[in-house]
């Protein structure tokens, strides 16, 4: 492993194969584009639970359970797993896994939650830490609304910025490297804080980490977007997307086709029209990554992949407070070659 | 490094310093038995700052800075900080960091943060990762009151087994090892939950975790609590500290004098009747940690600790939904010796 004298990026030496991944999702990831990608889609969005924080937690539970048949592994046989949520406390995760007897690594990203806890997972193996890690996250819509904007009770208008959480997780198994998918690289954001305030425009809010995280990514490779096949932010839905790709286009990288949004893709804005400036959540680029990237490496129809989820760091008290909206992005470079 | 073969606990080859560490309190703190030994005290608890949300944001960087300039260190000489705290979303330490632009890596674990960030500094360091890291964490009576049981101003009954939330914070940079103290070990634990459910009752709920991480680490260094000076808890408070020792005296280690915890060790519960079973909260153990016992390990006066910071999982939400209280605790062997 080399950190590059003054560069931030972590370049991995004996790049970890993500093993095993699975997507879960709910009736509207269903009916949106990429709903024949997930390996298990609940019909109602309950879970068969009494309450829409239990059902979070049982469909982190699910995505776990289909990521570890898929690779034959026991929960025993995990090292370490990292997981987090948007649920005040992480309990989407706590309650999710408590039964499991996974060591647990706690952690916090919001939405950047998928590629923080890829990054720690791969990082762990490449280090000899951990011969199995797993990565996991969930967002569910009905458990944010009420926390993040309003019970769904109260039938609130959204404005036409706002994202539509996602309700899905993601669940991927690492392990030493010896097929695709590779983790080969990840770069670890930093908070940036243009001063939005608006909590129904965190695509705006989050849009500047993402592209300050990438440009450091790609001076520190010393490459740019001509190296990759695709540059998969999530999820910064519309607005953020447009900001992204200009702030990018500002530092002289035209991003161009190779850019897409796991809030853009989850769902079609135009027969889902709810969905406002796009899907949002731990649990849209968690899933987007597991249903629909990572098969794409593992059979080699796509080479590089560099996969960054964001995160919009407020929480409801601070936006009552009158706060700004930080903002952070994590990149892990994903290949189907190990070097 | 070498992660032993059937065995969680990970012993470094290359034992990281701690290099520096700073604790800041307020008032409680103050007139309690460790006052002495904060780095910083304020007065009223406010920071300065109009909402106390605001006040432990300003507090978790103000330890971030004591601690920093006693190693001469700017922030951007810090590869990745470690960081969460108890408020909904972290927001504690996301906006307590946001302007001093160090790749942030979130990780939440209730009041088992300053463990879990310390092991994850030292990894990355052991590893090559970085040069230095950074964990930080922080708890505010008066934001974890209104977010975890009733707003001040409500003036809430306690029972006696409630614990008191610390206003405190600790941070420590650590960097490559060259003096003490150092970090030997680390060994993350996984949650136990033996269906405690009442949320005014913690150190109940955490004990099992904390005695099954510290049998865990015993079995894989083939040690006992002889071979150490203290074995520190946090927050198992009054009631989970007894459960504790008998806990592990059911396994066949009887830790005598050698047990403190650090909810029992920051306010004198006699003087300072109004605390309960005791202090808790992130910010107790991290400041005990930082301005108690790291000094005595630095100077050697102290040889070997392990520090096994105790953290509830709840959330308000999951225990109005009938839920019982997760526990979870880590563990790091802290030494004046690097081998």
């Amino acid at each position: 492993m080399a950190q590059i004298k003054e560069q931030r990026t972590l370049i991995l030496d004996a790049p970890p194969t993500v093993m095993a991944f699975a997507a879960v999702g709910s009736k509207k990831e269903a009916e949106g584009p990429l709903g024949g990608y997930f390996d298990y889609l609940d019909t109602d969005g309950t879970f068969g639970e009494k309450s829409w924080e239990k059902a979070e937690s049982s469909m982190q539970k699910k995505a776990v359970e289909k990521a570890l048949n898929k690779c034959s592994l026991s929960p025993s046989q995990i090292d370490f797993v990292f997981a987090g949520d948007l649920l005040n406390q992480c309990a989407g995760s706590t309650f999710g896994l408590r039964e499991m007897g996974i060591p647990l690594v706690g952690i916090y990203g919001a939405c950047s939650t998928m590629s923080e806890g890829l990054a720690l997972a791969a990082l762990f193996i490449e280090a000899g830490f951990a011969q199995h890690t797993m990565a996991v996250t969930s967002s569910h819509f009905c458990s944010a609304e009420r926390q993040f904007r309003f019970p769904l009770e109260y039938g609130g208008q959204r404005p036409p910025t706002a994202q539509w959480t996602a309700t899905a997780s993601g669940a991927a198994v690492l392990g030493p490297g010896q097929a695709p998918p590779y983790v080969r690289a990840v770069t670890f954001g930093q908070i940036e804080d243009l001063g939005v305030k608006d909590a129904n425009n965190m695509g705006a809010a989050m849009a500047p980490a993402a592209a300050a995280t990438l440009q450091r990514f790609f001076e520190d490779t010393n490459t740019n977007q001509d190296q990759y096949d695709l540059i998969l932010t999530g999820d910064l839905g519309q607005v953020g997307s447009e900001l992204f790709v200009n702030l990018m286009k500002a530092q002289g990288y035209d991003l161009g086709s190779r850019h897409s949004d796991c809030g853009l893709m989850l769902y079609d804005r135009k027969t889902q029209p709810t969905v406002g400036a796009g899907g949002s959540g731990c649990g849209c680029s968690a899933s987007v990554l597991c249903g629909h990237m990572l098969p794409q490496l593992k059979n080699e129809s796509m080479s590089n992949l560099l996969f960054m989820a964001t995160g919009a760091l407020m929480s409801p008290t601070t936006t009552q407070q009158g706060e700004t909206v930080p903002g952070i992005a994590h990149l892990v470079w994903l290949s189907s070659n190990p070097s």
